[in-house]
């Protein structure tokens, strides 16, 4: 803990091993992926699922993101668990090649695990490589 | 609200005005900024506040956020509130140049306003332009 100059004190960021952030990663329902589409960054709030060295999650034919994935493009997926007001939590960030799962057996079973939130068919299921993966840790 | 296949109701997706949009993400206090550095996406959450037609962020001097500011890159801004639970909630993006804010009064403005959560000297003002914005709810 350390005072600013205004007197309000803030945390310290302690650096994440790749196990701990994978672990951290794997216990919440929802992250943001990022990539980019047509020269701009974009970012979109899905839940995922952690299987193996491979983060899951499902979108609809047509989307940017399957537009992306079919390229073998480098996504990068954030999660993080933050609380304004005490100003403390984890932030974990995982880049990789991204690819669309189509393996019928193994795409059917992450259709079971992974729910989808919202009224469309997000039939595509894409799979993120956990390549580089950071994450610390605010505490006071 | 709809069914899908396995029985589990999911959300409508509506979408949001601008208006909508900024005064969700005004009325939160924290977000992503998505960019690209060293040709990989990059997603950090962030604390921020909204000042008319621009979303102002910190960082510290030499962050690769800051790198790609001086370049007036386009960067996206994101923020949500989504309860996995009942899978309800927002979410807006915002697109549009990143710019180093030097004007000496306004910059200390903004550093009164907007605390630094790390100890950290996060010296730097960064605004993002408004120019893109869309927005969503999940309801019911």
């Amino acid at each position: 803990m350390k005072s600013d100059p205004v007197g309000i004190s803030t945390s310290r960021m302690i650096e994440l091993s790749r196990e701990e952030s994978l672990a951290l990663l794997a216990g919440v329902p929802m992250g943001r992926v990022g990539f980019t589409s047509q020269a701009l960054p974009v970012i979109r709030p899905v839940n995922h699922l952690v299987d193996g060295d491979t983060i899951v999650i499902r979108t609809h034919t047509g989307s940017a993101l399957m537009h992306h994935t079919s390229l073998d493009e480098v996504m990068v997926y954030e999660a993080d668990h933050l609380d304004p007001l005490t100003q403390t939590g984890w932030s974990v960030m995982v880049t990789g090649r991204a690819r669309l799962i189509t393996e019928p057996l193994q795409a059917d079973r992450y259709r079971d695990l992974l729910i989808a939130w919202i009224d469309r068919d997000l039939d595509e299921i894409i799979g993120i490589q956990t390549e580089l993966v950071t994450g610390y840790r605010l505490n006071r």
